[in-house]
């Protein structure tokens, strides 16, 4: 991991990095306390669709486990987000597509947004995506970032990709995924074994009123979770309005899970 | 509210109270921090059937929230509960009629337990715990012990009594209520009517695998409380398997709505 520039603020420093993944250079952000040194309990901050690394509620997030728990935070873009974007056209279409459905208010789901090709493209994203993010843990791991208390955040996309990265990669002790469904058309069976298949701690947000995930599906998804703890936390409103609270019950979670810094 | 005894330990203070209501001796407790004087954020504790105000969840809880918060919290025995059990006999039978409904396993719910009998019986106490419950606000406020931030907390029974009282005196701003749902056959149509007249910050617990309150019966009552905000948390395991971390969820949401005890 390569690190591009460095800025410290209020006692969090942050380095905008480069993850070097076969010939992909892949963009990300590392937060640290001030002068940290040792190693210490990391997350892995997934973003959702058509936003980016330093999106507000990554970010947010990210400050919190640092400034609150002495952790280190770390987000990468995905492909065809943030700074990977290479058509900017399709980007901005995604855009309006998302809240052009989220307007129309709770039902269909988000599937029927994508025609098969779309969907394709979709899952060797995710899959690419998956590849990258165990990249990045074996890089902490040699660069004595990290003591292997990992964790890993990540709504909504940051659940399709982030789910099956926390399924295949048992380095991740802990995750809080939400925002997700099963039945959504997109690689359910795969999804879906790989839900079964988890047997880490998580902590699984809903929101009661999603426009993009029907209630059933989120449920089902919850269901599905193989793991022997996991706890579902549901407030009413749509996909992007998780309430700020949720924010203190995801610091909670990863404190019980991986344990204070020092 | 008279003081019967006092104990202190590790900076909790309790007292053994006794409430007049009307002709009736309510006995309760008091949890206070040590040396206290001033007025604090209270919590009324209701306990669950077939136990009483020192059960060790009510117990657990009410030591918490003095001792990391600085709150005040309270219980009652509800009537035929811990010191006002009348008949031993059916107070023995209740509680072995109750484990072997959850050795059953999930299924049937606890409505089937009750004869019509027995659910007016039911319904008589649950209206006269409910005013034992406003006479206990009102003698909090004019004894001084309170400041107004009063929540409520109570699972199971602690809810089929206690939403009722949130929903009808408005003094308490905030409660933590769960292991419950609708279409129990228990006085069913004022209870949803409580329900959706909540206007008032809910935390909703529900356990995923309740012998006692089918799934649907629990998401049910989310989806009618009434309230702006309500958040629902929900983990695998029965009825008496709340996990302990769910205190501190209770703490936290209390925290966010009555405020610090300075």
């Amino acid at each position: 991991m390569d690190v591009v520039s460095e800025a410290t603020e209020r006692g969090v420093t942050e380095r905008q990095v480069i993850l070097k993944v076969g010939d992909e250079s892949v963009p990300g952000i590392v937060w640290l306390p001030e002068g940290a040194t040792a190693t210490r309990p990391t997350v892995v901050l997934g973003h959702g669709g058509v936003v980016h690394k330093r999106a507000p509620e990554v970010l947010g997030l990210a400050r919190r486990l640092v400034r609150h728990r002495g952790y280190a935070a770390i987000a990468l873009d995905a492909p065809e987000h943030g700074d990977r974007i290479t058509n900017k056209d399709a980007a901005r279409a995604a855009r309006r597509a998302l809240q052009a459905r989220i307007d129309q208010g709770p039902g269909g789901g988000i599937a029927p947004m994508m025609d098969e090709t779309q969907a394709k493209e979709w899952n060797r994203r995710v899959m690419t995506h998956v590849s990258e993010l165990s990249a990045l843990l074996d890089d902490t791991e040699s660069s004595g970032l990290t003591d292997g208390r990992l964790g890993y955040w990540g709504m909504s996309m940051g659940t399709g990709i982030g789910l099956r990265f926390v399924a295949s990669d048992r380095r991740i002790k802990a995750a809080v995924l939400g925002l997700s469904g099963l039945n959504s058309g997109m690689g359910d069976g795969d999804f879906e074994a790989a839900a079964r298949s988890l047997r880490v701690p998580i902590l699984f947000l809903m929101q009661w009123n999603d426009e993009l995930v029907p209630r059933q599906s989120g449920l089902d998804l919850f269901e599905a979770i193989g793991s022997e703890e996991k706890t579902l936390h549901s407030s009413p409103g749509g996909h992007v309005q998780v309430p700020v609270f949720e924010n203190d019950a995801a610091e909670l979670f990863f404190s019980r899970h991986l344990g204070p810094a020092a």
